[in-house]
């Protein structure tokens, strides 16, 4: 299959090009690839221009963009405005390009996260952003046309993450990054749709 | 208690004055609401102005807002980001505000329903802000101050409501409002916190 990938160079981006690379024709994109396949999911356009460069795919795999995090009590609307873009609005973006430009009965893998349904201090946006994610490809996979696929991979700390981030999620069992893989996998590989795969 | 009522008008609205009105002093505010206690969810502004002339209040519910409905092939990132608008943003803007400004050990309960957990049509926007609102009450409700409560009802299909939007629902039972009524009582009159009453 032809696979594009954003989000590539990030933890879990790595952990599906160990998984896919051997088997698929897998298209790196992120904001740090430099050339033709650099990437911004804040800039809806860019990601519409990734796609209509590479015409034909059969799979669109979005794994970029952490999430924001900060305290309630500093909380604004406007900072909430912009916590929701990237990961929330940049991944829809993504859907609605794949809509138009992805090959028939292709499929979509998003990802949303542990927060929403396990919490942290400073996670209330992230924990929107992942719920959102989570109701919105339930629902809309149900009305996408020409047999595509849309599901979402939830996954939890990696073993790779803990190095970076994992004094925030004391008590948190680590995953391994190979399972986290296998889920994008099943995802892409498999039949079904509107699905959330959580790795726990 | 003191409560603030912002959406009495709606159906959702309705079940909530039959339940509360006779216990509380409550305070009724809308979009169609004439004088000083018109608001709009829209309006980060309104709903601020209207909690500072209310000062000492004991309880915040938000029962406004209907979602965005659209066909998934007319989505747009514009119409997303419109619809994200008054249901998310709007509540949310609401819990900031009531952060400021509610009474020490106070409570806000907020409206999601039962899209993004059921699918309809048209109902993909719909869906991601339901599943936002439920996870940033969960993750937002451990991070108050003050000893302030955050729950969130998710209303089914009300009776009240079946003539109006019954068509879009088809084979959902429908739900008597008194139901609906008892599971704000329950968050307002209650001790809990982060919950999500689901009245199916």
């Amino acid at each position: 299959m032809n696979v594009l990938l954003i989000g590539a160079t990030g933890d879990v981006g790595q952990a599906i090009v160990q998984e896919l690379s051997s088997r698929h024709h897998l298209i790196q994109a992120s904001r740090a690839t430099s050339g033709s396949n650099r990437v911004d999911l804040r800039d809806s356009r860019s990601i519409y221009r990734l796609l209509e460069q590479h015409q034909g795919l059969d799979a669109l795999i979005v794994a970029a963009s952490e999430p924001h995090f900060g305290p309630l009590d500093q909380m604004t609307g406007e900072l909430v405005r912009e916590g929701l873009e990237g990961k929330l609005l940049g991944q829809i973006d993504a859907v609605l390009a794949a809509r138009d430009l992805l090959a028939d009965r292709g499929s979509v893998t998003l990802t949303s996260g542990l927060l929403g349904e396990a919490c942290i201090r400073y996670g209330a946006c992230a924990a929107a952003v992942n719920g959102a994610i989570e109701g919105f490809v339930r629902a809309a996979a149900a009305e996408m046309n020409r047999g595509l696929r849309l599901n979402v991979v939830s996954p939890g700390l990696l073993e790779s993450s803990t190095a970076r981030i994992g004094q925030y999620f004391r008590g948190f069992d680590p995953i391994p990054p190979a399972r986290v893989g296998r889920a994008y996998a099943r995802s892409v590989e498999g039949i079904e749709t509107g699905q959330i795969y959580a790795v726990r």
